[in-house]
């Protein structure tokens, strides 16, 4: 379910003055107009829309730089030499291809932000990603998901640096492996899962896409196998009577179709590809589906996971009850090929109205949504996070005619939104 | 049901008696005697034994030219050239390349008696068709099924000419295309829907495979679809509750194993090959599975694949109904990919008799059985067809390591037991 949550000007007035009022609502438009009135973010708000053209020079170059699934490498070694140009500390590059680098805060807190942006694109090696640039419309493969993204971490870099700009927190920036499909995101995986850094984590920002307005707070799961059914084979007409994989499978999507998950917390599945046997005068030895499950919720996927098991089990039994087992029984493997946690950023969360409040400093009207994006990790484990665009127009995103439009003010928005919201997030020393 | 009946030397006798003493029964082994006492019969006889290695050479030779299904041009030339070389009349190749040449008999009968072979293997284009010699073995694909049967035409042809053997009716000798897999029987299909000839046949053989003592007169139909079930496809989280064409197609699957078919007349099916989907996080657009529908009986064969359309309408039908179809509807299309009428020439037809008496008359005990040959298309529109070995020893026919053993006696005596049974069946003319 994609939740629009849309703030009219009343709306917006209303919370600002509760918040006012009631203090004990965390975070808000107060904390972030009072960011805003700050001459340091203002130093930094002009330096990101005078360093436009450089920004775009970035994502030229950051997209150009191919980075196919699990082979992020070169594009890594390239934003680890940007991570060191623009002074950051402690730059590195971990176990899987996270290239990560820190600005120290104040140390008034020990807490720790992390922006991230993902390196890898859907497209395979070989693929054309030379970019085509027509006015303020650039082309390419990769280019919107998320190169822009991977160059806003620059950009914002830099005008931190520009205005001044001092934390209380330590910001990490993260330029992560493994976002996309089979990547199962696993460069953030990783860092949550081994980084020391990540114990200290209180705010996890993905800077992932476009759209300036929209703030995802709602981390959908998935869990996706390849259930492959293998049985002992024979002649379509010598052999009829001898168990048959294809069965099993077929009484399994039949009966995995009868289940109604809840619509809210919304939960689905789909059989979504199919293949196998030998040829048409022959049983097949084995056939595979993939099937995709989904939920908002942890414990609906885990419910649905558990239902699908049982499922295909009891098929592969009926098959070998159904039919011959003398040449051969009926087996079922299940791999699993996708697994994204479920977990949710609370919409009353400092982090979440921050954010929203950022966004609409710039004047843009923030909505709330759920999908499955990096920040699905540190959501699981009740790390704060959110998923955020980089702005401007962003389209056709996982097609060969990916493109973005960096007209100005649309493009720079975005940027100053998230340096807001970052440094909402890490709070801004005095 | 392969059906083995074995001859003792009692039951030949009783036969042979039974057959003196009640001309009503056509055939056996008293006309097939009175043939194999004549000089003529001997002469040829000798003849196939004095050419064996003539005839090993001319497997060789027609082996090792590639015919791969639907490309048989190459072989049927030469084929073709042999033909004319021995003094075949009228030799033609026909619109599908049927390679055809006639012997003609005396005129006393106005009938006329195919002998065929087929050019075509399994094998595709690029196989390496060379033939290894070890001893009395020749290993290539396609040797013994049915390199060696095109030969044994010419065989038989020389053998005739050179025992001086004049028959009533016309033989016609045609080394057809298409009998494999989804070649689908399509040069003796053809011959019998077009050629002007076709009206005269009052009996057919078929030379294939090897075993000599083998009398496949059971031709099992067989009708093979491919079903391609299509929606609207969409997102698997975005797009949940649409339609899927997996399901249908898996309810068509499951209903169809419900079907209890025949097993006398043996009646069988098969879900054998599926694919379709596109990525794991997609409602596929569109699923397909290959069906095989078998059965010895014409009127059985039909009435499963009246329920094999009934029941994917049905599943059809049952998916539109069971989710939405806002963005479309899930259709089928039945694709028939193969369809090769059953038919049986009986067991008392003077056709199978003689063939049988042929048989034992080179000292093997013949059996009956029930395959799905060219033997079918004859046999469905009542004309006496028998799909008839070689000789000599067959192995793993499909294979890329097929062979065959042409050690003597076994096998001229399959080149001999064919050649009587064409004689009994064309009529010795004295």
């Amino acid at each position: 379910m994609r939740r629009h949550v849309l703030f009219g000007v009343a709306a917006a007035l209303l919370l600002a003055s509760s918040a006012h009022a009631a203090p004990a609502v965390r975070g808000g438009d107060a904390p972030v107009k009072a960011i805003v009135a700050s001459p340091q973010w203002k130093a930094a708000r002009d330096a990101l829309k005078a360093g436009h053209d450089r920004f775009v020079s970035d994502i030229v170059t950051i997209t150009e730089i191919p980075a196919p699934p699990f082979g992020e490498e070169k594009r890594g070694a390239a934003v680890r030499a940007m991570f060191d140009q623009i002074g950051l500390s402690d730059v590195r590059v971990d176990a899987v291809g996270n290239v990560i680098g820190l600005r120290k805060g104040t140390g008034a807190d020990n807490g720790l932000v992390v922006i991230a942006a993902h390196l890898d694109t859907v497209f395979p090696a070989g693929t054309d990603v030379k970019v085509k640039r027509e006015g303020t419309v650039l082309s390419a493969p990769g280019i919107g998901d998320d190169s822009r993204g991977v160059a806003a971490l620059i950009a914002i870099a830099r005008a931190l640096d520009a205005g001044k700009i001092r934390t209380k927190r330590d910001i990490l920036f993260i330029a992560n492996v493994g976002e996309e499909g089979q990547g199962d995101l696993r460069g953030v995986r990783h860092f949550f899962g081994n980084d020391p850094l990540a114990k200290r984590t209180s705010a996890f920002f993905s800077v992932d896409g476009t759209d300036a307005s929209r703030i995802v707070n709602g981390g959908v799961g998935s869990k996706r196998y390849r259930a492959i059914f293998r049985g002992p084979g024979g002649h379509s007409y010598g052999a009829f009577g001898l168990v048959n994989p294809m069965v099993a499978m077929a009484k399994s999507v039949a009966a995995l179709y009868e289940i109604s998950p809840p619509k809210d917390p919304k939960t689905t599945y789909s059989a979504s590809v199919t293949g196998g046997g030998t040829s048409v005068n022959s049983i097949p030895n084995a056939v595979f589906m993939e099937f995709d499950m989904r939920s908002e919720s942890a414990a609906e996927l885990a419910a649905l996971d558990g239902k699908f098991r049982a499922i295909v089990e009891q098929a592969v039994a009926d098959e070998n009850a159904a039919r011959s087992t003398r040449a051969g029984t009926i087996s079922v493997e299940l791999k699993v090929i996708g697994e994204r946690p479920a977990g949710q950023t609370p919409d009353d969360s400092s982090l979440v109205r921050n954010t929203q409040a950022a966004i609409r400093a710039v004047g843009l009207s923030p909505t709330l949504e759920a999908s499955s994006t990096d920040s699905n990790i540190p959501m699981s484990i009740g790390v704060p996070a959110v998923t955020i665009g980089s702005g401007g127009i962003g389209a056709r995103a996982h097609a060969l005619d990916e493109h973005i439009d960096v007209a100005e003010p649309l493009s720079s928005q975005g940027l100053i939104a998230a340096l807001t919201s970052l440094v909402a997030a890490a709070g801004l020393a005095r």
